[in-house]
Formats: C-alpha cells, sequence, structure tokens
C-alpha cells in the first residue's frame, strides 16, 4: 500500500493547473514582459483611499481578521439595499466558486456551463467529481436559454453564467436574466459571476430579489476596484445559502488588510469612475490599434477587449506566441470558434503603446508560417 | 424540490463554527477588549521589514499574487534545507488543512487526532466526511503511541500531531517523532502541526528526510512572524505530495502583500530572536500572576500558558466568563481534564496587566457560584 492512499476522486483529478501565471511565463522566457495585459487585471490600481486604509491596517496584521468580515458586508449590504445576511465575503471569486461547487455538486451530479467560458469554474467542479455538460456560444455570446434547456435535460444542479462574458466581453441585460428565472427548472441554481459589471452599461447587473433562492451572485474587488492580489470578492443571495458556506468555509480565511481595504474601496465612488473612465478610454484605443491592423473586435462591456484575428484559432495562437514573445502578455479564449481571438485587458496608454508596436510585426510573422 | 441542492454530506454538516471571533465577541458584549489574550496571535508583530514589505507591495494590489509563490518558496526551501518542490506556501495552516484533508479524506474515511487537539482540523475532516477517532492526552501531552495504535486498529489514512501542543503547549522532542514513524501503519500519513515551533526549545522542530512519505509538516507566518491576518503558512513534505495539492487548491489564492511580508520576515532573524524573547518573558509572567493567585502552569513551549484553575471544568468555565467580563480576551480547552486550565496567549506588559487585575476577581466570583 503506497503512503499517502488519496481519495479515488483525486487520483482521477489531472495534474495541469487552470492557468500559467504571467510570473512564471517571464521565468521561463527569461524576461519581464512590457506590458501586463493578459489576466484582466486593473493597471489604474485601487483607490488611494484603499491604499492607505491597506498600509494603515498592516500595523494590526498580528491579529487574524474578522472571520464574519461584519464591517464589510454590512457596508456592501448598503451598497447593495440587501440585509447583510444576503451577503457573503470569500477569497475572490474563485475561493467562493469552490465553496459554492463543494455545497451542491458530489460525484456524477450534473453542471451546465457554457464551452469556453470561465475554466477556473470548470476546474472546481470536476474537482468535486461534477459532470460539466457544456452549450456552445451564439454570436460570441452566453446562450442563457440554451443553457436552461441543457440544465433542465441533464438534472443540473448548478448553471454559470457570467455577465458581462469572459472571455469575450459580451453581455445582455439584467433584466433578460430575472425573465428567464421562471424557466430554470427545479433544484437548479444560477450562478451568476458579475466580476466585470462595473464596467458595463447600466441595466447589466441584474436585479435579483436577494431572497431569490434560484440564483446567487458574485462580485469582486479584483477588477473594478483594482485589488485582485488582495482576494476578497463576495456573493450575494438567499441568507440560506449564504449560511451554508459556514459549514464549509475557512472561516479565518480572510486577510486583514483586504477587508480594509475593499471597506475603504467601496466608499471611493470618484475612483470607481475614473477607473471606468480609463477603461471606456483603453476600449476604444485597443479597438483603434485592431482596426489599423486590418482586425474588427468584439464589442466589450468589460476591462478587456477580444480582438478578432480575422481566421482560425492556429492563427490567433500564433498570433499570441507573437506578442508573448515581443513582452506583450495575453491570453485568448480556448475554444472554437472564440479561438480566433486574442483577448487584451485594458491598459494604460504606455501598455497599449507596447500593444501597437508588436502587433503588426506578429500578425505579420503568424501570416507567414 | 427545494433550490438549490444541496449534497447529502453537506445536509449531514452541523451549522455552527469551529470558534466566534474576537470581533464577534466584542460587537455581542457591546464594549472592546482591553487585552486580547485569546488567539494566540503575536501581539508583538511582524519585523518592521515584512511590514514595509507590505505597505510597498500594496502598489502592486492590482496583480494577482504569483500562483506559485515561487520566490518565497524558494527562501522557505533554503531557510529549511529542503528543495523547492517540498514546499507549498498557502492560505495559513488552516487553509492547508482543508487541502490535505480533501486530498485523502472521503466519506467513512478514518482519521485519528487527541480528543481535544486542534478543532479547525477536525472541521475539515467532518467536512469531506471522514470519520474521527479520537484519543486522549496522557499527562496534558498528545499521546503519540496512542494515536499510532488507534491508526493501526481503525486502518486511518491520517494522523494529526501538534508538537508544540494546542491548547496545552506541551511538547516532545522531534526526535522522538523521528523514531515513532517507523511503528505508522501503512497508508497512513502523519500531519505534524509545528505552528509553535519556533518557541519551542532547540530540537522540538522534528528533522524528517524531505522526501519521507510518511509525513507532512506545516508551519506558518501567523505565530512567531506575527502575520495571523495576512493568511500565510506553508507545508514541507514528499514533491508527489507537495504536488498533488496542485490538483485541488485555489491557486491564485494568495495575497500579494502577504507573499511579500512572509519573505521580508523569513529574512529577519533578529526580529524572530526578539519576539522570542519577549515570549519567554511573557510566559515566565504569566506563570507569576497564576502563581500569585494560587494556581499552578502547564509548562509551555508555545507563545501561551495554560493556566490550571486547579478544579473541574464548570469552574474553569466560570473564571474564563469572569475574565471575558472584565475585558480579557481568553480561551480554554473543549475536553476533560484539560478543560480545567484556561489558555492565555503571551501578551505585552500592559496586557498581562490587566490579566493581573482581572483574575482575582473573576477567582473570587468563580468560587462563590
Amino acid at each position: 500500500m503506497e503512503t499517502p492512499r488519496y481519495t479515488p476522486l483525486v487520483q482521477s483529478l489531472p495534474a495541469n493547473v487552470p492557468f500559467v501565471g504571467p510570473e512564471e511565463q517571464e521565468r521561463m522566457r527569461g524576461a519581464p514582459f512590457a506590458a501586463r495585459l493578459g489576466a484582466n487585471e486593473n493597471v489604474f490600481g485601487p483607490s488611494p483611499l484603499a491604499l492607505a486604509a491597506m498600509r494603515e491596517e498592516a500595523e494590526n496584521v498580528w491579529k487574524y481578521g474578522d472571520p464574519t468580515s461584519h464591517d464589510l458586508r454590512a457596508a456592501l449590504a448598503r451598497h447593495l439595499g440587501v440585509a447583510v445576511d444576503n451577503v457573503l465575503v470569500g477569497e475572490g471569486i474563485d475561493g467562493l466558486l469552490g465553496n459554492l461547487v463543494r455545497l451542491l455538486i458530489g460525484p456524477g451530479d450534473a453542471v451546465v456551463t457554457s464551452d469556453g467560458a470561465y475554466p477556473t469554474f470548470n476546474y472546481h467542479v470536476a474537482g468535486f467529481g461534477g459532470v460539466l455538460h457544456k452549450v456552445p456560444y451564439r454570436d460570441d455570446h452566453e446562450d442563457l436559454a440554451a443553457l436552461i434547456a441543457r440544465a433542465r435535460e441533464v438534472d443540473a444542479r448548478l448553471i454559470y453564467l457570467s455577465n458581462p462574458d469572459n472571455p469575450m466581453g459580451t453581455w445582455r441585460q439584467g433584466a433578460e436574466i430575472v425573465a428567464a428565472l421562471g424557466d430554470l427548472p427545479e433544484g437548479c441554481l444560477l450562478l451568476l459571476d458579475e466580476a466585470y459589471v462595473e464596467f458595463a452599461p447600466e441595466g447589466t447587473a441584474a436585479e435579483v430579489a436577494a431572497e431569490d433562492p434560484r440564483v446567487i451572485r458574485m462580485r469582486t474587488f479584483s477588477k473594478a476596484y483594482g485589488m485582485a492580489g488582495a482576494r476578497i470578492g463576495y456573493a450575494i443571495g438567499a441568507g440560506g445559502l449564504i449560511r451554508s458556506f459556514d459549514k464549509i468555509r475557512n472561516h479565518f480565511g480572510m486577510n486583514r488588510m483586504a477587508q480594509a481595504g475593499a471597506l475603504a474601496a467601496l466608499g471611493d465612488h470618484g475612483w470607481l469612475a475614473h477607473v471606468q473612465a480609463e477603461v471606456r478610454r483603453a476600449r476604444a484605443e485597443i479597438a483603434r490599434i485592431a482596426g489599423g491592423n486590418g482586425l474588427g473586435v468584439i464589442p466589450s462591456a468589460a476591462n478587456f477587449v477580444s480582438v478578432d484575428c480575422g481566421r482560425d484559432g492556429d492563427f490567433a495562437r500564433r498570433v499570441l506566441a507573437g506578442l508573448v514573445a515581443r513582452g506583450v502578455f495575453v491570453r485568448m479564449p480556448f475554444v472554437a470558434p472564440q479561438d480566433r481571438c486574442i483577448r487584451i485587458s485594458c491598459g494604460r496608454p504606455q501598455d497599449l503603446e507596447v500593444l501597437a508596436g508588436a502587433l503588426p510585426e506578429a500578425l505579420a510573422k503568424a501570416a507567414k508560417l
């Protein structure tokens, strides 16, 4: 008998990881990236008030964070117009996704998502033995009606939908989602990932009743609030579902500086507006650069733009390799036909200048092979 | 059918939480604690170099942390004299415990621990459906021979042992643990929690060969390094076991400021020595205060001291309630006969003065009831 003995499920899991981080890529290529535009991070950074709060709270880092995240949850509840019991704070959406899947999905349980949607969600589903059923995108949008139909077919316990979508940046009205809730099969929860919603037009956020048991929404301080490295996200859902996380979550898992920073960030509406304006400007600039190279873009409601390289996935992968070789960290969709695109995060003017310099060469080299 | 549908395991789990945090207790009692001595936090705080590193890294919080924690792992490997592949960084020992249990323990699998040892470990075992087998303490020490014997009886996959022990503060030579490895039944992993080892006498840390498949050791920046609120711990084990965490862990779960702070903390030997001296001084002072009230203490190799209240658990619980009512946050062992004690974390002179003021009244009140 080998020591240790892993569970049968763990033995069956692959060893590969969802994403290779940019630092690892830099070590492998032996040089730093000149522009970091691959992980939809927010280079415009956190509110100065959030920065100051984190630095001040460092003094108290000898204390564990409040396991209930009381003050931040109270502020979020006020911000969202819901009760504190409808809000859960966790270690980023990634951490919340893992816990939600653990609550609902055991070996063999069916889950529905879009083919090419967030791989980390799929990683968690596989990690708890769930069976993923994938629905194709329709015109570069996640296809809500098809997701729901498939869920009914396979008796799914969970549907994943992101709005705005990642990796395409497309979006739909929140009201459409609310209207579709009545079509959800019984016993099926809709997980609505709104990580990018602060970048989207008015009306994109779904106005779901907080106690509606059919939906859980997730949001984050990693994107519009510029705090990806702090690891802090939140979920909004019915009180019973939110409380159930207490059965399994790592109660003392929150970083204390992150809690303080998020609280301060939430109060700085001016900085959020500044970031939103910078992101709009960057989206337009990415479209301009793409157009100058004869490429189109997918209209985006997020802090990234998918640039349509106009040919197949192999061509786009060559373009991506060319960009990476020229010091531009970018990523791309994994699945056809979305993999004809390169996904470029919104950067500062100096970041996008690097992109503008590298793209023509990357395209030329990709066309020659 | 209800929505959502929880797994049968989750439905069976209790809703209670492992610990109520001091902030929640302060909200319930309507007043802050005058001395925070209940969670074995390190009030002497992190190295000034670690503080500076975290504050500087706040500037980069818009970036996700390196999912491999490459630089910190490399520094830890050098510090420990092992290969990088033998080191895993995670969200505190609590986070690492959860992931380790998930790797090894499924419904019905046997796990052995001491009755009254770390409740958060038990929480994780229950959370994955494991069956806990508990062995009594012997003379306030965890009983390694009995733990191993029980593991053999019940075909355990995992044994939990902390050295120094929490909540008693007792310890054994690391060499004794190494010598006992040969007695472990096949297929049983020893999880050695060395969270407090930096406070212990030379020879307490177990000098295990890094590639020994029978042991995983866990340590933390929460205790001697004064960074509980940063959430950063590490595991040392065989390469295959360490790599297996990559199948399930939250890869982008590390706080970037915590990574930077831990790296700086690890290099500041002078600060660690300062903290160790302060903790020794505080242990002696707690013993002096206890003695002045006619109470003995359990000799401790950790940053807390268990004060023997000299009677039964009910009496000690009344003493604890009296201390809490007088603004002293403390905790106590859960299980008899260890629950005759109150566990008091090492504080600054001003913290222990508050304790010294409150203890006689708390004892008098407890004796009268």
